[in-house]
């Protein structure tokens, strides 16, 4: 396959305290790197597809740690810059029971934030690409950002280069009006979204309480495809507490004015962080590969399932693993 | 609020295998510090209360440690008494599904049950204050601290100073028989009391097996407050296994013949010590900050759920995060 | 009680990522030893029962160590052969929610797989012993090793030592053609038999898609009493997934033409490894001690429930401990 | 004794990797908090001084946690401004043999780094005090800082509270001219001057190429006082690598155109971070104290060599253990 | 070999912080159990030597887990008597330069220590016994223990076992008089007398200010000789702090009034604690084994030197490692 | 630079205990990968060489991370082939004092030594390639890998790629007769030696008991240049014991019939493995930057000194740091 992934964003330093203890309690924290457009990144490379990462990280072994990452599971580090002074970092307390995940930002004065679009010479990155990956936190960062990504966009289009884009609406990071300008322009460039009912909300202001008896994802979908018509699919993913102790997951297509869902699994959660990433992964892997809707649909919503199982940001299962959970036999017990 | 409690018991040092390990497996032990008491006047410090611990530590690092884990979290150490030899330990071995929680104790000989009665001094140690904590472990300890609890209570009633004191029955401490001879003139002084079933069981041979349709909890307070009608209120909370996965916790408070109930919480438990204790502290701040009784047992309930998510005897856990699970929406989802 | 167990087979040193970690995350390896028939070992020695083991070790710090391993919870180890290079090690990757456990083998080359059958003098091994138990897996590591537990059978047999096999099927070890024609001749020495529906199938090829109605263990059961008349009791125990988060458990014993059920338990699991070596412990166990066949399936299924809370291969359970949860309070909180 | 110390300056999150690893290689940060000031206000309530620490910190967990850790050690906490976003971070690569250790920052965007002078209010911080502390850093911060610690300088002369600053040039926050430039006003308010050439090189471009036979760091002290007649004493401390395992450290305090030398202690270092802030406190201590000058430079010059044996900034040493090192028989080995 | 040493006193818990930190630091606990004779009697099964250990250790698995630890060696554990309430603890905070060791004691109310003199048979622990062993420490501890250990020497006597005692002095256990008054007794019966300078001035107040120009150890051997006729040998080890980073360790073995040395070896030190113990089996395996002087007094030497290499109390050295650094080439660079 | 390093050889899982502990206490061991040829193929890309490693590993998730590790670094794993069951394992005791290093293997059965010669497609690999380096192990591990590597250097040689070979003797994987067979063929195609006495000793016999005078590595090298007249040079390192706590490091390029001596570096160690392939790395490195004799001999042992320093196989030092050490400044104080 000659496929080839360019993937835009940042990657942070994720700090959590060991086994479930509080920020208050911590007198070691488990360093792993990762970040939305890193995951998704990781997670192709992980199903074997050639990818390459755009970012910039400063050039000291901080910063060499967060490549290295990259490049341990097999992602182009090529077209990484390094400079500035700090990494991105982000502390992380897990959830347990009633008490909820807690995420603190150190992001300011990260390399990335403070990078001038300038900086990314998108002719030469996307030599020999042929799908560009995004998310909307990757413009949130800084106008800079904006203004790269959009260039980035218009770049790709113009090479035939399929966009793909998540959504993801931080509220930390930007206003809706903000967003909503800036993604409104953007996303007249992407090809396959990838949204659920809350970066709808954010971003576009898309009321979701009276949906007329339409099922809500299916709903902000169609949305959706009306305000960008550019959209060949809209593909969702969505989590539910089922009990205290588990979870439920379920994902849905929307294409050609038609919603097709997945099976729901019920999960355990061991790493709460980078579900979505491994979805858009899942997406993308699907349509490089030519499954169809129903296929795609059931293979995105396992890969997403089995990152609930991976420590971490990035999600270390192979294609051949998310197959098996969703089209195999699933034997769950020791195989010996 | 110039509030200011004084909570009088011991100190211990935990000991706990790693990750689930049986005590035959352990070559590391987690090191806490913790105790009944200990544990409510941390809580009622991290909901911002000023507190004053009253006991005795070695005075040596270890005691030390054992200081300093209490000034942590803002508790006032300046009434803690140092000397003696050794400090209390007890070793735990958590329940893992079907296997049940250990505790182990190494407390002969520790500073705080060899000390006098007349170490203490009440008049010095209750300036300032305007409420006195205690629990049913501190007379169980020695003689001479039932005669410092007898004492303590005295003073603080001269005072003006309110009195809670939570039953806390140890079988491993104390009989029945010398329990009920050593509270019964305690309670007498006592203004709220918090007790379960077992505890009115174990120390006032209350009979629970035919309460004529009156739910337990209600009819063990009313039993209670018949025989100490100084008592204003009483509370209570329970804990049932549901599942091999997950606990039921609800709670109770009884006044003016009456029993609140609060919500009920399905849990998963991370640490099973120190929820009673999490319980008082919410009952003293509800009560402090003069919460309606529907209110305060559901703060209370709250405070203890939470702290079955906290590892350790200690319930790092603030007001505020208390007041979202209690009242608030409880969104659980990861913020960002 | 002056009964002696021997037992024969591999130990292994067991390694495996912290934490739920993938193996491409492991930066540390938790080390235990065990083996089947091992664990089977030490988990009568726990229930006080005296034991001896029979296998190869290198002579090297590491045979050394998995030697007193045994050694460590009471096992005899003056039956271990020294000698040959490596040790045999598995990797286990722990099975969490959608994720299964995932074992690797690095058993090539070990001082068991190539030790000869001479190097056993059974006539000695067994002086003063009175039980000899070994699992399927024994014969399969080689066929100087089938050669030796036919011997050891054997010359048990000539003793009038009683002999109790778990059949454990293997399909990495060795074909079902292979295990079909050495187990044949295995068993016609074997007095109680340990056999799950997989073991049946892999081994013996026994249809088990149409009972006819009869319960599937009992089937098996009763077709390899037919097969080997000199089973005095056929054993076997299942696990079924039931949630995503909760196992059941039940065992059977088939004697006399008859099933014996034990109650089921609802588990969350600590460890899946084991709990099939901890049921032939608590088999032995029950008939060594004359239990009759209810308190026998009672007291195995409850041995294996209570392995699956002990991380590791061996079971750190008293019979006291399986006494109580079979046939006590079952009180589950914690005592103090 | 009525002394309260009042110390101004940063409290960051130290990360370093575990046992000697590069940062390349860590998947776990060891997590402490300290600061050049921090670490002096610390040492000093190990000694027994009321101590106040001055600092602005977020008003989070990772905040909280960082006000908590001085509090564990009795340093006062309620001149601490809680505010802002991030905390300041600096990771730690620790010297091994040739390697040698590396710092990284993560500081711009921090709590203290952007807060007002006018957030500081001196009058109200000061009541009570009889002496200020703070170090090089704090004005080099920020310009706001520079004013913040000019005003506080102006307020505590003005109060009569004694001052003591430890230059600490630090090159990668401010140039040399920058650095003459504020502290040449600054220090006309100081009373006791820590400093060592490099600072006095990097701050007042003092040129100690030649100093015509006196001992380079008496030649300092002498310049300093002679440019700053206010300083009633200036102390330095020097650590020399003598072999690939072991240092010299040795100290000197000039006073009344003398210099006082102390002993001269070869050391194994554990930490090579906090030893001039040890060394300060050891001067204020001895000062407060009334120690001869004799005795003070032997006092500071232990802490400080103590300080090189506890892992993390704090010096978690008792004045009486200096005292022992300092002046006692100073028995090495093991006492039981 | 026929030979069996029995060996009797306390085997305690040791606590001691990871990675040199101070107690102050310590959230996690390294565990591990020893005490002088206990490693004295690991250290002699590890050469190969039989062994049964004689003390009193809790029915409860912190005391189950004190017995596997001595049988995970290979010593018996058959004399070894079950109950009381607690096993007795040490803390240990591991020597950092110029910081020294300290170690706490958590020892009241332990098990040995409140066990009485009659709960011992000695008759029946000697049985096929041919040496034994025990150091001051045993008496020290009570005086049921001093009464109990006069009693196993002379029925050791009577029933021609070998005696060796390390005079072991701990001066927070008994006074110099009460040392005296029981030692003197006890030593009548010895016939190996382990002694250093600080044991024969504790214990008999032997003056080694003046020893004539001869050298302190063989003095102080000539002078106990003298006091007790009945000594065969006295034997000593002694270690030197040579630098910060070295120690020196040299041995003398005094019999027939002369005085026998070893070589001295220059040591880097991992852990302090149960030289002496290693030296005694030293001694013990030499006589065993017939040594001749010389070649005991290099051997003990050695391996008390490789004690010091191995963390925690026991000597997990081998008799061919032993003799590999005492009279082989002593390569020690990788072999591979 | 277009410079492109092909290497061949194992690589193997490191498997260490924690902490200097001994084999028989470890519960925990520490992952990592290495092996000669891959620690020098890691070692130059960390200089900043384009590399690639030529090995077999199983198609497993272990023989996954195997590759990753060497991925994560940088270096080219495209001629890695996948297949085999194992992956060969070496445990690691670190040296302690007198206490030697114990390595354990664990090799028999691996996927690299049962690999056939014709697995290995030279023409294919040598593509683009300027440089090829192996050790002497990789041929010792069995025939087949003599004859891929005879292989391999004459296709090398054909296509005008510079060899460089370090000798490297194992005698545990073959005899003295063995190897010189082997390598007497091979060597004819090298054009870098590197090479110790020992090495010289076991594979060649080379006698060193008498130079007449000539230092030994300058003799070694010059009876090998003029056993092998194609070598262009020989060059050596050797570590020295100096005292129980330092070694020294020196090196020495032997070249037109001159040898060229580095300083020599006084050391302590941190990790005793992969030191000699750091020096290969050196050494390659030096030649291809065409730097002059004396300049090579100084990076090339300031890179081995710096190994010394780094846990694990790998050298992770960037050029800059060898040329910081071998040729700048040097200080090694704190920067900050």
């Amino acid at each position: 396959m000659s496929e080839k992934v360019i993937t835009f964003g940042e990657i942070m330093l994720r700090l959590s305290p060991e086994n479930n203890e509080r920020f208050l309690q911590a007198t070691k924290f488990e360093a792993v790197y990762g970040g939305g457009e890193a995951n998704t990144s990781v997670s192709l490379a992980n199903f074997g597809i050639s990818c390459s990462y755009v970012t910039k990280l400063p050039n000291n072994p901080i910063g060499q740690k967060g490549l290295n990452s990259l490049r341990e599971y097999g992602v182009g580090v090529e077209n990484i810059i390094r400079g500035g002074d700090q990494i991105g970092i982000y502390f992380l307390e897990k959830k347990t029971s009633q008490r909820p995940t807690n995420v603190l930002y150190n992001r300011h004065g990260s390399a990335i934030a403070l990078a001038k679009a300038e900086e990314f010479d998108w002719e030469k990155i996307f030599e020999g690409a042929t799908w560009f990956h995004f998310s909307g936190i990757t413009p949130a960062l800084s106008d800079e950002l904006a203004k790269a990504t959009l260039t980035a966009c218009k770049t790709a289009k113009k090479k035939g280069i399929k966009i793909s884009c998540d959504l993801n609406y931080r509220s930390k990071l930007w206003s809706g009006e903000k967003a909503k300008s800036v993604m409104s322009e953007i996303c007249k460039y992407v090809d396959i979204c990838i949204a659920n009912e809350d970066d709808a909300i954010g971003i576009f202001g898309i009321d979701t309480h009276d949906t007329a008896g339409e099922e809500k994802n299916a709903y902000v979908a169609r949305v959706l495809t009306e305000m960008f018509p550019n959209f060949e699919l809209v593909a969702s993913v969505w989590r539910l507490e089922t009990s205290v102790t588990t979870f439920s997951l379920q994902s849905m297509i929307y294409k050609g004015k038609k919603a097709y869902y997945s099976r729901e699994y019920s999960m355990h959660i061991l790493d709460y962080i980078g579900a979505g990433d491994a979805y858009c992964a899942g997406i993308i892997y699907s349509l490089i590969n030519n499954y169809d809707i129903k296929k795609a649909v059931e293979f995105s919503n396992a890969a997403s399932c089995l990152k609930h199982t991976v420590s971490g940001d990035f999600n270390l299962i192979t294609a051949q693993e998310v197959n098996t959970l969703a089209f195999g036999s699933g034997g769950n017990e020791v195989q010996r």
